[in-house]
């Protein structure tokens, strides 16, 4: 049983561009990483937020790339393209890329222990594009703590 | 590539309390960055937290309203109300409310930068009711800052 | 309408390990409270973060056992067990796990007012084990406030 308590006296906010190649899931845990490692926070809680409404953020295993694959299989064949969407003068896979957005998450928080996320050994972050094309992406990332 | 370090000496709590009309999303975004105004807080991160079972929160699009019917014939579709739910002596909307509940959000985290949530230029905050009926839900607002 | 302001100068962290007995859903409510009680903290906001990708957690009706009977009977229809699933080599229950943990949630947010969370009369926090089998899982909690 970890115990740790601390004061909390600091926080950093930085904005990461990441550019998809379509729909994929992307994996940033250590780019993120990266950020809590420069803010110098030991303890703390790191905050994820994606300034986007078709594209997603998920923590899944980050092992076998089959789990990805039946990730994107399962979203498609539950959000289908070629549904009556009433919103569709931004092609056929824009409303499906909102569902898909609703059915994850705009925003993820992972608290820090020792100056590092506290994943899971299985765990990965991933940012899920879930439009057809390439999309530069805008992701803040909040850390607060000491 | 913004980046601001600053330090954390604040908070301030708030409940709104919201009355839906039935089944709806209603865009909340105006009066959540009013309390972070009110609040004085620069650089930080705004917590929403929604005191229900049979209402959520989520992030969309802001701009066309067909989006958000889309998203209610969606989500009517994958949850229906003539299911066999045994969970059935509060009426039909009551336990498919609960699930669609537990497919978005009862909670948001959305960064502040500039005394501002730091929002894509298309996201909106939207409390979504999913009873039938005319509720009162409240809202926790909770800014964390400096 | 409550209105708090207060500074923020402590944080704790502890990680809690449950043991579950396969596909259920857990309230753990009264653990994290005894936290939230622990640290001393009066106003401030608790994360709790899951450390795995199979089981989740979720906000819900803490009154009918029904209602999870219902949750647990759509989840297992809506991301079925038979699939074609590519990623297979873990057992049939494993990537409906991981598909049932990316449409519910890896972490949650509440707020805390005068030293208790402030969950709605009929909310309580459940840990979602989505694996046949039994696990014991580490939840992270962690509580920042004053």
């Amino acid at each position: 049983m970890v115990f740790s308590v601390t004061g909390i006296n600091m926080q950093h906010q930085k904005i990461l561009r990441i550019t998809t190649q379509g729909k994929s899931l992307l994996k940033i845990t250590s780019q993120v990483n990266a950020i809590v490692a420069d803010s110098g926070i030991k303890t703390g809680l790191c905050n994820l937020f994606l300034r986007h409404t078709s594209a997603s953020l998920i923590i899944q295993e980050n092992a076998d790339p089959d789990v990805l694959q039946d990730l994107e299989n399962f979203f498609a064949k539950l959000v289908p393209e070629w549904e009556n969407y009433i919103h569709s003068t931004e092609g056929p896979d824009d409303m499906p890329a909102h569902i898909r957005t609703v059915l994850t998450h705009s925003s993820e928080q992972i608290p820090i222990s020792q100056g590092r996320l506290v994943l899971g050994t299985w765990q990965g972050i991933y940012l899920w594009e879930h439009r057809q094309h390439r999309h530069t992406r805008e992701l803040v990332v909040h850390v607060m703590g000491e």
